[in-house]
């Protein structure tokens, strides 16, 4: 479809949250795309410019996404949305790739004890694929439902899942994850107001996050066993960014240069993942698909850090990137967004 | 001196940084002190209401702090001076609460590890007390000479002291820390622009951080034996307040009831702990001398959330803290703040 | 009822908003009150401390205030609620102090074209004193209901009155403010969450404020002749605070010594209003009941900028500065914050 | 040069500047620019991706800019560097653009007023051309030295240039400036720090700001006649943008309709100034070229919102579109950010 120099088309469900406006952004300055078609469920009938601040898009909102006429679906949808209409886009033809969480458990059961309620498509979790650019390439282009990993837990999994698949540490790690306001979305809620956060840090989802399972299942995965992560995200005020810092038990002999080393190898010629001698603001990464990584070690522990754009690498940008990967265009077309400091 | 009704007659060395103007203020309104004094090298013979902002202190700073018309000096210098200048006080007749880091550690030898050099008076280490109201209070009223532990390792001694001291933990802990950006002092310093920060958050030190010591001396001490803290603090964009986020693994069959027991029995009656059934805000704490504490489990993890003010708990007001208990006076005398929200 | 050493028995209606809970707060440290009942229509039943974040208010919030037991009842409820019930707490013998904007035009017909209906208790407007306690402290001890000023108006009054009282300037000025996001209140809307803000300053009511018509009206009533104001505020990232800078015509042949000489004589002995000869930051008066002046000129313009706590002197705390003039107490009591830097 | 498809080869002068810095990153995506060189005098020797935060440009820095090789320097100094270095680049035969102020302003006496010591090279005055891109493109192409107008000047003058050029508006106005505090630049001063900014708004340079003589310059030449500018900018918690809010009198019978219809007019065709009907946040310019304008009516004035971003618009992105407009090369060639929200 791509390798024939045909553009891609691609509709974005959802396009009026901040992940969802944010792939309408590329997608419009995408080389090898055609924006096919934007759906919002609230604002339907009217232009994303007319809705969303500073969007460029002149498309009219649609209220649910006709996948007939796309190439693939990309859905922005609030928990659960995309499973009640992934099945349909999928038999129209359309590859959908799902920012949501709706398809990143293999377990219905998981899914229904973190999300609250039995998934709405079960039969489709085992046909999903959590997408990792870098670290399983191979399976993602011949996927038709793609689900990218949640915005902390691309972070964890680049951060740990070298060290986890090549067994130089303990299989149990702690990440301490700290989150912009965005994370939460753009729905109105007195939690996230400004008066609220400013001037404040603050942990939640203390005795578990949804993300903890999506980490625990990959690394198990990447490990080839049992793989615990006791993981705690922090609200900071500020808009965009992710840090997650990451204590690892090296196993009995593994040493900080044999982990840098591994990490090297693994990310070489990963255009979008770098690796850091000194600890990388978050904001190094805002507005870009990077992830920053730096490996260091206090006493029993190696201590990694990972910094990204939750909406950019987190949501938005990793989904163009998976999107490229599944149609064979230049890895970085669409993403060249470089650091705009300060 | 407090007992039979006399004012305490308190000077400030360093009263110009964020600490040593906090002390100030704090004093102004306390009703069993008298400021005797105001010091600054830099801003000699100005006002204190002068150069700092807000401040209604009209005293003339100093250049040096004569101790002979004082019952105390609380000093807020840079690390090192308090050091020069502490024997002279004492020899003087005065108490010595040391707001820096020179009489925390126990070793000259770990002193000058961490401080880049050697110790000014090595032979006052023995007779300095690190002062810990809540969890060693008889050691302070005899004391001449009193050191506060630092901000970062005042939170981790009240979250995990405790525990460390009733066994209910293995003796390592990884501590997360979060710190606004007044941490960093108010020197000019480019790294600490409003510009460099703001929208963004990282870790620093991650190799080791001179608060790791006092933590590691205060939790041996406590437990009696050998214990180890992996700790890395991160700069949030945010002027004040502290967040700790604490991983414990429980010594076996130890139950979160039973660690939340432990809590509540150690901290009844402290007017400045107090524990939460849910994290708490950073703000919260802003102003006020108050460490609020969060205990949960995840896995196999206890997680302790402590938040305080760094400014506040953390340096002047624990400072006026450990006064109110040296000088028998009441030991909520000139705190009274309260959460101010928001 | 105070001169005779009685408590003040104060109730406040809306004490869970932002405005309502900092007189909570400050009433609880008021050495002449008495916290008589607090009330919330969402929350009734409840205690203001399981509500509201820091509070140690452990009175159970009434879902509506009865007057018969209080001496004054502070009303902080959103436009039109007060003036629905002041009827009710005036008959039963309180003094009312409003926060809100429901006494504060003198036009029933004003009321109406901005606050989008008819007044519910028009007949009591005639009644209302629209308090100024440095302009004019006279009208306040025998008043049965007091309205305060908006936040802006607050200071736009200070900054401007004297000079259009004495006539110094034009009968007309530009006054450009910028606010704090507080002045929002704390209910759920997407427009003040933390991500659409941050970073980001922008004005609103362009065309024209409620606030505008509180201030010509007193402007006009000081000057005694017809006096107009443009007025255009601006939301800036921070959660309190105000800065007005007001751009004033100087009569022909006034100098800026003689507007600053005007404005040392009316403001002298006043415990709040200061007058600086730099401009003050806004956050110097942040948790203060204090209002900083500079005055300056710049070529055809007299410039005075004015800064306060929206929430201080624009709401809480002036409502207790007015309620120590109505009960002949120290204008002082409970009021004594001064200023926390940073 | 470039019209014959050679690409234009520029050099950029104080390229770690943050308005330096970001001309590097802009000319680094420009389809029709060389990089030629970079220059740093406290710096040099390193290359630019190691000094500055995200930076891909692998050039190193030098310590003075040899302009044999380029074909213009972009020069972004302090105040008075640029005019010491400019006679020989323009010797070189090279095209300067000055994004500092040393040649906005044609009287030497002015500059040396404002700028505190004479100008280094008063002769080039009259020579060099204030680039105004919408409003005079035709001065731009033949020009060999061209300055841009301040960032807080660029906002105003397209704010109130039309409607000063056509006479719509009595010949003063009332500006009231808002910017981030990227406008300080990167040097470390403690009045920039973060904890002396958050939480606070607060007016400078009240009696006149070094933009203002620009700003008369400016609209006095459009107009044809005297022109006067009273303003007053102010300090705003964020890192980027600016926000000036006019305030102008309308001319005898002329109306808001009227203002606009010239406005839309005037501006008909510019790829980088719009209009709105509502205020715009300031953020909706970040990392853009773009300037948005609303025009509102209230009262006796005519009240025109200007916002961009005082790092884009206000320099790097500017520089570029002059650079453009220069040597012919497409409008838009290299600006084509789009407003990433939020």
């Amino acid at each position: 479809m791509a390798g024939d120099g045909k553009l891609v088309r691609v509709a974005v469900a959802g396009a009026t949250g901040y992940a969802g406006a944010g792939c309408v952004r590329l997608l419009l300055g995408h080389p090898n795309v055609q924006l096919a078609a934007v759906g919002s469920r609230t604002q339907a009938g009217r232009t994303h410019a007319a809705v969303y601040p500073g969007s460029n898009c002149d498309h009219v909102l649609v209220e649910s996404i006709n996948a007939a006429d796309c190439d693939v679906v990309i859905s922005a949808l609030a928990p659960g949305d995309a499973a009640r209409q992934a099945p349909a886009w999928l038999s129209q033809g359309a590859v959908v790739v799902d920012v949501s969480a709706d398809f990143r458990l293999k377990s219905a059961d998981t899914f229904a004890n973190w999300y609250g309620g039995p998934h709405p498509c079960p039969d489709l979790l085992s046909q999903a694929i959590l997408a990792l650019p870098e670290l399983r390439p191979d399976e993602i282009p011949g996927a038709s439902l793609l689900a990218l990993p949640g915005c902390f837990s691309t972070a964890a999994i680049l951060a740990c899942g070298p060290a986890a698949t090549h067994h130089l540490i303990e299989p149990e790690v702690v990440v301490d994850g700290k989150t912009g306001v965005s994370g939460a979305g753009r729905s109105a809620a007195s939690a996230y107001l400004f008066t609220e956060l400013n001037e404040s840090v603050k942990p939640y989802a203390v005795t578990g996050h949804r993300h903890r399972p999506e980490m625990e299942q990959v690394l198990s995965e990447l490990s080839g066993g049992p793989f615990s992560v006791t993981f705690v995200p922090h609200l900071v005020p500020m808009t965009r960014g992710i840090e997650l810092t990451c204590y690892l038990r090296p196993r009995e002999g593994v040493t900080l240069e044999q982990l840098r080393s591994l990490y090297r190898d693994q990310y070489e010629g990963a255009p979008f993942v770098r690796l850091s001698e000194q600890p990388v603001p978050s904001k190094q990464t805002s507005y870009t698909n990077l992830c920053w990584l730096s490996l260091e070690q206090q006493g029993a522990h190696f201590v990694v850090s990972a910094v990204l754009d939750n909406l950019g690498r987190g949501a938005s940008s990793q989904a163009i990137q998976v999107l490229n990967l599944r149609f064979g265009l230049d890895p970085r077309a669409g993403l060249g967004g470089d650091t705009q400091w300060p």
